[in-house]
């Protein structure tokens, strides 16, 4: 299978994307890596590293979508931009799947207008699988494809997230939920009472409404909601603990005294908070569009490039797409 | 000044309700506290505690609404509740406030069905004071007295939290955010986008878009959002810090040494900690309806019962009522 990184996007391309595509294609001998950027700073990265591998290849773009581009304009003007080839590789199916860790408006815009969307799907979704306690995660959408969602595209999300819960996680029959302000079926804003009817009938194993509070405790396997609400909920949630982690660092570096006892206590908080930190948890795919498409974190290093290759392989194998394709055919029939 | 206070509302109720209340009295002489309830069980509580103070008065109610009651009906149907009662002596004048920790839906209930709105503004917002880092606190609104909201709802919102931080906090010209998904002014859903042009035209310091990563570290004084979006916001960023804290608990309870240590980080922990509690931050008003209505958190104990007492004084010393009433007009003719 064929995998097109956007070799410039990201806080610390090209290098980190060179090192992380270097070590899928050691690992995974079935997969051919193709990375899109500038040649002149992609080849000596390769060549630092010795051969170049028979499954890496390097295609030149001489353009980059910057963080700070307008995505709509970025995507239409820069034709010859890495993230936009990578895009084109996948509509024209050159290759099986593309991964930038660049600007995430301009990867939408690219998955819209360039790979273009599955027919029955009225919106794409992003896709991020979001921590819990219990190790396992939650996959959430949509993180904020789309700010707003009518109560018919909150239940394409939920099925699509099924599927891909489903295929890449192997949960056999994945929980889906519903956030909302409370547990009881008439809690809502408009769009969440007028969904919840729609998710009880549709081909999923739907559990009712989550709350934000219960989110990390795991009470469901899929959660849906508008994009605009799911963005506030990951950021609070993100917020908070970042606020608590820094808190805790001052707390700890108070007196000497206190330095010793955090020394005791550092390995376990360091595990539990690599075990609530977004960045170790992959790639978000965009579900919806009519090829895989795979948001990677801007702060991505090696190892995160690397998982987000691991990760489209997974969906490659597990025929994500063709899946999401069949079933919403089906419900359209 | 008279406050009504629902005595037979919240999980400790009706005994620390009566204990918030006798501390109050004994405190500020010029306040007069009308607890409401079942004679039967508020008297003899009095009564252990001395002589009934001169400056409080118990009235009798025979029903009371439970937490799991249905709102609206439970209002239409119980005339004789505590929480009722409470509501129309604020509506007849013979109480400057009321103050519950019981049904919150209820009680937003009781606000618009007996006390009434105030003539202009469409709905009334159930506003939260957040704690921030710096020790200074948020005031959001609407946390859940009204899911959906319009952008012209959005503004009012704004009018009526300014003036609280205002009056109440003695913050001279509050900085308003708007709550949002970053924090360039295109940004965000239909919602805000419209709302962002006119909070920009109203007469509050409007500092722009405020995103949920950055609320604990303060950045404005007021923060407005529709109800869904902030309840979403509130439970998220209470969850994690819940979920947080526990896990540090597990991990500081591990063996001896572990123990050892967390005894000396502990003062600084358990200061940090209260910093965030939501319950430290007193009662949440429910600005908009025609008189001073609070919601006290439902596992109040007689401190926060007392300090409920605290801001329904200062509420009532600095007229919030009749400044939001005369802003309104002011902006409707």
């Amino acid at each position: 299978m064929r995998i097109a990184i956007d070799a410039m996007g990201g806080d610390h391309a090209p290098d980190v994307v060179v090192a992380g595509a270097l070590e899928a294609v050691r690992e995974w001998k079935d997969t051919t890596v193709i990375l899109i950027g500038d040649k002149a700073r992609i080849e000596p990265l390769v060549r630092q590293a010795g051969d170049q591998p028979s499954n890496l290849e390097i295609v030149h773009a001489s353009e980059v979508i910057e963080a700070d581009d307008e995505p709509v304009k970025a995507v239409r003007r820069k034709k010859d931009a890495s993230m936009v080839i990578a895009g084109r590789m996948v509509q024209e199916r050159t290759a099986d799947a593309m991964i930038s860790a660049g600007n995430t408006g301009a990867l939408m815009t690219t998955g819209l207008l360039i790979v273009g969307r599955i027919e029955g799907i009225d919106r794409p979704a992003l896709t991020l699988t979001i921590p819990s306690m219990d190790g396992k995660g939650m996959v959430a959408l949509d993180m904020g494809a789309n700010m707003d969602a009518s109560p018919e595209q909150l239940v394409q999300y939920a099925i699509m997230g099924s599927i891909y819960r489903k295929k890449v996680h192997g949960v056999v029959s994945p929980r889906v939920g519903l956030l909302n302000v409370g547990t009881e079926a008439l809690k809502g804003n408009e769009l969440t009472k007028a969904a919840y009817p729609l998710l009880k009938e549709a081909p999923i194993h739907f559990v009712g409404n989550v709350e934000s509070r219960d989110l990390l405790s795991g009470p469901c396997d899929v959660l849906v909601c508008d994009g605009f609400a799911g963005n506030i909920m990951l950021k609070s949630l993100e917020g908070a603990a970042a606020t608590i982690f820094t808190a805790l660092r001052t707390e700890f570096t108070r007196n000497l005294l206190t330095k010793l006892a955090a020394a005791v206590l550092k390995p376990g908080l360091t595990k539990f908070r690599r075990q609530l930190d977004y960045t170790e948890y992959g790639a978000a795919p965009l579900l919806g569009i009519n090829g895989m498409v795979l948001k990677s974190h801007g702060s991505s290093n090696a190892t995160a490039i690397k998982n987000a290759i691991r990760q489209a392989r997974i969906s490659i194998q597990s025929d994500v797409l063709a899946t999401i394709k069949s079933e919403i055919n089906n419900g359209n029939k």
